[in-house]
């Protein structure tokens, strides 16, 4: 029964085949990064090489901001966190002499970050702590809903990075597991990420807001307080890794200083190990920009890529595409 | 083609087929308890029902003390603690005259516990603190590879429970994904879970001590501090899954009081939700205690599991085996 045989083996081996055939990567223009990606995901996924690696070991890490979405003119999360305290404003008449919350209510983006670290931790403390999880998760969805990017005039959601979705897909049909590790928020990340990335909220790693147990009226809730546990940035990312996994990253990919302990660590690994570095070149589709991130001067990471040869990504010459929507 | 359609649904269809075929659960009594477990799978598995609930929110969390494994006459880790505690005392000639580490050093376990919690945590920091995640690792291996459980004279990881494995089979066979959800530590479970219950490292929750990325000689590593982070116990426990998953659990097995709010916070989530409450009343095959177990008076959580009408497991009359040797 021959053609029996080759429908058996239609089953079996017709999507596997399909994915190698096509391009996975179409958004990428034939250079030196894509093919680095390519070469070495088939370096570990090819059976019987010495660098094989088995698919529960296959794990790759992505920081967010600026490495999945844009993260200009400002973190989505800031722009969120100044909308929500304009309408938490009229409850406090005490921050209208009071920064960052003066500034924030008025959506004055440099007024808030001239209050430092200690301002956007309270900022954010104030503006994501005081409501259950459930609720949190709402408030989330409905900002998502109505805000939009000032230059793009699309939904946060939709100014993420066309390649990297590709690189995401790629990976997966690889056999590995994709993660997040961000410094964002980890409650702000998941209620969209399944959605835009296709990676599910226990695969999500951000900053976290303390959250306690409670019995309201007998009925167990998790309350978030005003009150920041962690942030999920440098040194504190590998950390994190380990403490949600227990394994050491095949893969990972940032763009900032905050990802720059997270891929020294990957890349120390034994046997084959990937680092990409996204560097934001490109004004005209994007932002040109690396030693000055929103929050500073930032090139650390950049210069230690390059130094260890690291993939680094020139968005104006290594992406056809940027952005879902572009041409 | 007749033949060659039956040799395509064989293949398609052959596996779920089998597993519906025979006995998930050989390992119980013919009682309510199991009737319970393979009700609740089917309600929320069947395509079409009301309850039917996607395989992705499928989580299924496990305490692992006193519910996956035996913990008395005391919990192996505090076996493992006082055992190091042996190893490092030619180091620490002070610890001659200190609780709790001169009766660890002598193997007294009451003397231990007489010293109570504080004590408890100066001797599980100090003697799983001060290593890389990768020494520590070792450490527990080779530990396990030689300890023994004094009654049953067996390593600690064959001293699991027989019916409790064919629960988490049976349930990721039905799509469920499966956690532990322990007091006991995280780096201490971690080398093993795999083997043992086949659930990953990255589905293992449990308490932590402060990690520390470092760079040594320019090598990147992780430090483990003599500094407990996390006790995750008791109202930590919902916290802890939240964090970790994004998701309420739909089932959960517990067998103690510090399972009680992990429990009830699964028990409040809409639709159907599923809690198990492992009661140790065989002192032929194993031991029999609730409110006397090796921390004291606790018997808070089985009262409230009648109450609610949650399945208790009445270990003499429920399983027909206990541990995987026993015929």
């Amino acid at each position: 029964m021959p053609s029996c045989k080759r429908l058996v083996l239609l089953i079996l081996g017709s999507w596997p085949t399909a994915i190698l055939a096509e391009d996975p990567l179409p958004s990428w223009n034939e250079r030196a990064a894509k093919q680095s990606i390519v070469a070495f995901v088939q370096r570990v996924t090819v059976s019987g090489s010495p660098d094989f690696v088995p698919r529960a070991e296959r794990i790759a890490v992505f920081d967010n901001d600026g490495t999945l979405w844009c993260e200009q003119p400002a973190y989505p999360q800031f722009v969120f966190g100044m909308d929500r305290a304009r309408g938490l404003a009229p409850q406090h008449p005490e921050w209208r002499d009071r920064e960052p919350f003066k500034s924030a209510v008025t959506g004055d983006l440099k007024g808030v970050t001239a209050s430092g670290v200690k301002g956007l931790i309270e900022l954010t403390a104030v503006t994501h702590g005081g409501m259950t999880t459930d609720e949190f998760d709402r408030i989330v969805q409905d900002w998502l809903a109505t805000a939009r990017h000032p230059r793009f005039g699309r939904p946060y959601t939709e100014c993420v990075y066309q390649p990297m979705l590709e690189v995401l897909t790629y990976l997966r049909a690889n056999g590995f597991k994709t993660y997040i590790v961000s410094g964002g928020g980890l409650e702000f990340m998941r209620p969209w990420t399944q959605r835009v990335y296709a990676i599910p909220p226990e695969q999500v790693l951000g900053s976290t807001i303390v959250t306690r147990f409670e019995l309201r009226d007998g009925k167990p809730v998790l309350m978030r307080l005003a009150e920041i546990e962690l942030i999920n940035d440098k040194a504190a990312k590998p950390v994190a890794i380990y403490e949600a996994t227990g394994r050491r990253p095949l893969a990972a990919f940032g763009n900032s200083d905050g990802d720059l302990e997270m891929l020294q660590w990957t890349a120390a690994g034994a046997g084959p190990r990937f680092c990409l570095f996204v560097h934001h070149t490109d004004a005209d589709r994007e932002y040109a920009y690396d030693r000055d991130s929103p929050v500073g001067r930032l090139d650390k990471g950049l210069i230690e890529a390059a130094q260890k040869r690291w993939t680094i990504v020139d968005i104006k010459k290594d992406w056809r595409r940027v952005f879902p929507a572009d041409k």
